[in-house]
């Protein structure tokens, strides 16, 4: 029969740290800190397998279990040297909780439990202060009442209000002991009332009654819901754990208080910490008294307030040894709490400490100084997402904030700007050098310039990778996209959000690491990259075998790439290039010319600036590789859209608005995405493709001769769906190469490789590797067509699917491994077996991300490419990546 | 060294007919009739392997050649006791293409080579007839100028045109022996002033000129276009065969015909041809003169015609004995040409005649009768794709017709009406008793009442699978989609096809097994389902081992269906149920409504109508499995789109136009295809599907206590991609089943299972087959992401890469079997593993297309679903499929 309660006190336990699955977080940290011989209450653990066990079978406890739960009880009380529910020498317990990770508020606890009328006198005479056990009986009754008896909280609160007011008095601490006495029977009168039954006396009823209070709180819906949040399965359960009460409020020479072993903001080596003299460890927590410093280094300018360090100096002395004794033994910055009764010092608990990035970065270099840890742990502890923070402005987290509306923090960082509702406004605001936030329904490539101009984008429709989000990230531009709330009215040239509305040119702020939309301008904190993180980098590098390369085309993005240990470009969007004033009118006319020399003199006219983007770029990577994408949006998304754009445009350039307007009819499609782009343009305009692929061979050669080093183009066909295609495309690179090698007297090295961004492409991957010489995972595309998704239109539903875990991560940010991955395994195998130095990477949205890096590590990819911001990111997780293959 | 060179004649050749490879379809046939002992002028056939290596070695013959065909030209002399160049006894030749399959006209001929300005005065003295021999030269000359040396045979043609004018000269036949040798004068000055040098004299090099040109004609663009369009390799390359020539003109006792075995029109086993007396095979071939019939029995009445059989009766009789040893060893039709010389029969080529589907079905059918040939070949010499004209009413192939557009022949059958250009006119013209074609830029399922009205649908936009196409083709509406040069103008209420221009209620003709679009009406034949026909599909049934279902969903189709030999319904797509007048209205009301109280009340006023729906599906049904999918398509397609339409709603609902529109517009997608549908619909709405299922499941029981048989529905959800989707939308299923049968204590019988129309259910199939009863592959959306195209929008590019043969075949007609269909067998596989019993089939498009059945029949599927119309046409290539495997 399995062990269900495992005892703990008095310098060692029944359980360990490692048995977190079975204790819960908080019954195996209690087990260990005994087992290392801190002053812990004693008590005992329920374990996480009952509470499974009890949902199993409708709620029934395992047999044995009561038998088991009283001789723990019966241990407990020779330890403590008191009895529960003996008036004499009364035992108190608290009831927690503690699943395997921790879910802070998320679920129940009862204190001060085996109070009842007898033992409160018990109580009072042991501590010498009735005022205290009345305090105390009255905070059980009503903690009891709430937890166990569903008496809501607030009828506690307001009967005490009324006793208060009805006797003219103010705070708490006005409350004699008979005042205490009174309120205690006006709670007893409260749950009777309530409940048409006394409130239990019996300890034992008392005492069941709170465990099965907690195990019923492993299932309510904010537990849930925080599961979901945080991706934890329903099916751990919680353990309980039953510990002898201390009180820090039993008078003089009694505190309470929670520390950290080091600053946990700034990560410095300095004990921080509050405490309160004479209280109960939740009025440190709920802030109805103001705490005081743990040390005297934290105490303030100025402030009257004395530290713990000054009011009890020895048990300060103790507390720093232990948690001394605590990071040697955790390896780890501890989260503790603590309690003072009657001069002795108790823990009741320790836990990692919680941190900034910040101070994640101070701690692990400082560990890795002190000897503590190694290179790799210090590696391994910071979490990559994190790393964001530190690379974007942030909004002062204590500014005071008017938020009207929500969308999805599609790009981090924050921005206070003037509303405009157009690119162009923004483009021409921004010139005249104002801060604007660009507020669109959706955005489109047409948007870039718009985008770039802007400190941040506002978007009503779209998904974390919608246009607006990627390219806001790959820029590192502020984004909030698919706030629904957002109702543009261009007429009116005004949003609104519920009530609310925001007139074009008032400011507004965004955040984009919240997905807040808040009216007017809020404080910013930029936080500056510390040589922490230069030294946390480096060692993460030397650990990597992942190459991390970035999505990058302007020569800002290229340089931003670089300046964050980009190894070279690996998807180069010629398309961005396009957007540019002088460059759209020449794109417009070739896509608007009858024929094919039509064509021709318009591709004529962009060949020089496309060379010369090519020329600045292979400039700027010096020698680092540059995998250059084709043209792959469909055409009309050169095209104007709106009337006046046509009508403007049409002006503009002369062109007859109604074969305008045909031209534009006859371009559209129902599925774009699905339409007539990639290498489909390449074949049925192969004079497009030829200009590119001629502008970037003839920048290599004008840069390699600059450099005096051979600049190695890597050229990458888009939205191949079978070999032909990509024959048919390397065929016109080939030839191309072959004149422009001819017309220069020079020779020529590149590369040739497709995005394998199709269902259709990993399928046939093994002929497609036959003729290509890298692949590179457009999982965007991949993760759309594998689903059949379109993530301009998946915020209707994609919400839905991750909240009801439906999907368990939202595919577009987390790459799906049982499909898509497996679509990319299949074509890694395939493609290596007919190529075995055929080169793999990844270029969507997910080489950015942590946990697609794992899978890109275990398929043994040579490279990851994301958007420049989260070059950084890439790198720490591929070196966490490597870190854990390697064991 | 290998031969290149094979000798026919005198009753044995070096050849047969298995070395079509070899010799060429042509030159296998003349040496298998040699050795049937026929008469057949004797020759010799240069290989095909001769013009691979002709193409591979710079047009350069290979070594020894000469040498051989000088001596099998020495083996020919010996036999016919004549000499090439000889003055006194000339051998004249044939020389011939012959590709290893017929590519009709596609290749160069010469006839009457040897003759020359001596030889034609020694054929003169020979024959007798000295105005034969100069006008045999005159054609030499003519045809060996043309195809030879590139002097243009119009160029021939205006000559002699010019010198009977100035002779005054009217018919060929008014030409002396002296006109002749004039114009046989005149040509060689054509051709020396043309050439710079006289028309060649020496008979050798004009025999290999002529071998040249017609190894040179395999790859004239023709040639090649012919090829592509047949699928056939331009590797295999043609054979050549010289052949001593016989005449048909070399006065009485001449004639030369054309025949089939048995009618190759209606399949009657009566001999059938065509015959002139004195005269070449080109004259009849021509048209130049008016052809006799072979038999009296065919002589028309009242014609003064004088057949072959009176004309020459014992040579018919010859000619009646070859038909019948050619069919005994050829088991099949035989279309043969002949010519007799001066009262001897030759026969010139035999070949399997081609013969229209009712002729191959009655020849078929015959032969089994005969004893001739097998059932099992009685079904496989069948074409399946070709039964479809026996389905469809078809233009009256003799009837003259005004082509003004074409577009893609999308569902077989011709229908004539007057030009409506909305379905609601449609509908109204057709109440009003009027036939209709429905001219739209492309349809959407709000068109089904209008091409339900209509006879036909013709689109300016949209492929093969568009919803135009794909819908005509269920309801058997002729349909031409695509026809890109038809531009609607809804102002003016007409539309353009170049200069051509057709009002509103204009009649047109459109053939929807051609794509022509005609002005006016073209007369049509309506053939009928003949006895053969059904005992050949008995036949085919009884081979076959895939069951065939059909996708209908209205009561006329499930009935076609039946009629068809449909073995129940394999996909009722429940949405086109929605569209009729009183439904749509209650659909958008669900739409509109602001909350799920209100999208409730909407679908209880559905239930009924719904439930009604199924009743009579059920009914028709009787019995047979009926697989019904919920509702697909995102819920915008069922809103109003046009301004006026809405305004229409608008003023017909009460609702406020302004919030109509919001809705609309907040509905809107970007890629509907990838969008909110199929089951995402059921998860955000599961009302929706809730009283879809409540319907299905009452009719059941309905229906079942009527028939006193249980009916078992299929429920099966659309657009699945992960097991948990599945498994929400499966326990819904169940728990709307449990509450109906309690309602009415009735025990209910069903199946739940999934579409497989994503790549990620594919690559998920084991998982999902846990929880799933049944997979039917839903091709045409499984093509649609698999490849990245959208149907819908493919037209702008998929022409060019079947053309181009970037893609085999049209993937959306044709199932790709390296990319979708490894998802299907990979589904198939892991489905199968998963849950042994798993019932599967496929219900898109692909399940009516031969090719794509026969991949079906090796993944062992347990049925195929397809368009009624294609019924008959899966029920014989599932047999095809099935023989074949059984090989």
């Amino acid at each position: 029969m399995a062990k269900h309660v495992y005892s703990f006190g008095d310098g060692r336990a029944e359980g360990s740290a490692s048995e977190r699955d079975l204790l819960g977080g908080k019954g195996a940290n209690l087990a260990e800190m005994c087992n290392l011989g801190l002053p812990v209450p004693p008590g005992f653990t329920i374990t996480a397998e009952v509470c499974r066990a009890y949902y199993a079978n409708a709620k029934s406890y395992p047999e044995g279990l009561k038998v088991e739960a009283t001789d723990a009880l019966r241990r407990l009380e020779a330890q403590v040297g008191a009895s529960f529910g003996d008036a004499g020498r009364p035992l108190l317990v608290s009831v927690r909780s503690g699943a395997r990770a921790s879910m802070p508020g998320m679920m129940e606890t009862v204190l001060n439990l085996g109070l009842n009328d007898e033992t409160v006198e018990g109580l009072a005479r042991q501590s010498k202060d009735a005022r205290f056990a009345f305090d105390s009986y009255r905070r059980f009754i009503q903690m009891y009442g709430d937890v166990v008896l569903g008496v809501e909280h607030h009828e506690f609160e307001e009967a005490l209000a009324r006793y208060k007011e009805t006797r003219g008095l103010r705070w708490d601490t006005e409350l004699t002991e008979d005042d205490w006495r009174e309120i205690v029977s006006l709670y007893r009168d409260l749950v009777e009332e309530r409940l048409g039954r006394p409130f239990p006396q019996d300890v034992d009823e008392q005492l069941w009654g709170a465990i099965g209070a907690v195990f019923d709180s492993w299932m309510n819906r904010r537990a849930i819901t925080y599961r979901q949040l945080h991706g934890m399965p329903d099916s751990s359960g919680t353990a309980v754990s039953v510990q002898a009460m201390v009180f820090g409020n039993m008078g003089d020479g009694c505190a309470t208080g929670v520390a950290f072993t080091r600053n946990p903001s700034t990560g410095e080596k300095l004990p921080f910490g509050e405490y309160l003299l004479n209280a109960q460890g939740e009025d440190v927590v709920a802030g109805i008294r103001t705490p005081h410093p743990l040390t005297r280094h934290e105490t303030a300018q100025g402030s009257e307030l004395v530290s713990f360090e000054e009011a009890m100096p020895e048990i300060y002395g103790e507390l720093v040894k232990v948690f001394e004794l605590l990071e040697s033994h955790y390896r780890d910055m501890q989260d503790i709490e603590f309690t003072v009764q009657c001069g002795k010092l108790w823990m009741l608990q320790t836990r990692v400490g919680k941190r900034t990035v910040q101070a994640a970065l101070k701690i692990a270099v400082a560990m890795v100084a002190e000897g503590v840890i190694g290179r790799e742990e210090a590696v391994r502890r910071i979490d990559p997402d994190r790393l964001e923070q530190l690379l974007h402005p942030g909004l002062d987290p204590s500014a005071p904030r008017e938020v009207i509306a929500r969308g999805l923090p599609a790009s981090p960082g924050a921005a206070t700007g003037a509303v405009v509702f157009s690119s162009d406004d923004a483009r021409e605001r921004a010139a005249r050098g104002d801060a604007v936030i660009l507020v669109r329904t959706e955005t489109s490539p047409e948007d870039i310039h718009g985008m770039h101009a802007a400190r941040g984008i506002l978007t009503s429709r779209g998904g974390m990778t919608s246009h607006a989000a990627v390219v806001a990230r790959g820029m590192g531009r502020a984004c909030v996209s698919g706030a629904s709330a957002v109702r543009i009215d261009h007429e009116a040239r005004l949003f609104t959000a519920g009530n609310d509305q925001v007139l074009e040119g008032e400011v507004i702020t965004i955040d984009g690491s919240t997905g807040e939309v808040m009216r007017g301008e809020v404080p910013m904190v930029v936080p500056e990259l510390s040589g922490d993180f230069r030294v946390l980098m480096g060692w993460a590098d030397s650990f990597r075998t992942l190459i991390v390369r970035a999505n990058a085309e302007t020569p800002p993005d290229a340089e931003t790439a670089l300046s964050f240990g980009a190894e070279g470009i690996g998807l180069c969007r010629t398309e961005h290039m396009f957007f540019e004033e002088n460059r759209i009118v020449a794109i417009r006319e070739m896509i608007l010319a009858e024929d094919e020399p039509g064509r021709c003199r318009a591709l004529d006219k962009l060949l020089p600036m496309q060379r010369a983007d090519f020329v600045e770029l292979f400039r700027i990577m010096a020698g680092h590789p540059v995998t250059i994408r084709l043209l792959d949006p469909p055409l009309h998304e050169f095209l104007p859209k709106l009337d006046d754009e046509i009508a403007d445009f049409a002006s503009d350039t002369g062109i007859d608005p109604r074969r305008l307007r045909l031209r534009i009819a006859q371009l559209q499609e129902v599925n774009p995405m699905l339409g007539h782009r990639g290498c489909r343009l390449g074949i049925s305009y192969p004079e497009i493709y030829e200009m590119q692929v001629r502008a970037v061979f003839e920048a290599a050669i004008d840069v390699g001769a600059e450099l005096d080093q051979t600049v190695v183009p890597e050229i990458m066909i888009p939205l191949v769906a079978s070999r032909n295609e990509f024959d048919l495309m390397k065929a016109l690179v080939e030839r191309v190469a072959d004149r422009v090698a001819q017309d220069n007297s020079a020779e020529l090295h590149y590369l040739v490789g497709t995005m394998i961004e199709l269902p259709r492409a990993a399928l046939c991957a093994h002929s497609i590797a036959e003729a290509a010489e890298f692949f590179s995972f457009g999982t965007n595309d991949l993760t759309q067509t594998t689903f059949g998704i379109s993530r301009d239109d998946a915020t209707s539903f994609l919400d839905t699917y991750t909240r009801r875990r439906i999907f368990e991560a939202d595919p577009f940010v987390s790459l799906d491994q049982e499909g898509v991955g497996r679509l990319m395994r299949l074509a890694v195998e395939e493609g290596r077996a007919a190529r075995p130095d055929l080169h793999l990477g990844i270029c969507g949205e997910h080489g950015g991300d942590p946990a697609s890096i794992r899978f890109c590590q275990g398929l043994k990819l040579d490279y990851v490419s994301c958007s420049p911001y989260r070059v950084p990111i890439a790198r720490l997780a591929a070196a966490q990546a490597a870190l854990e293959e390697a064991e």
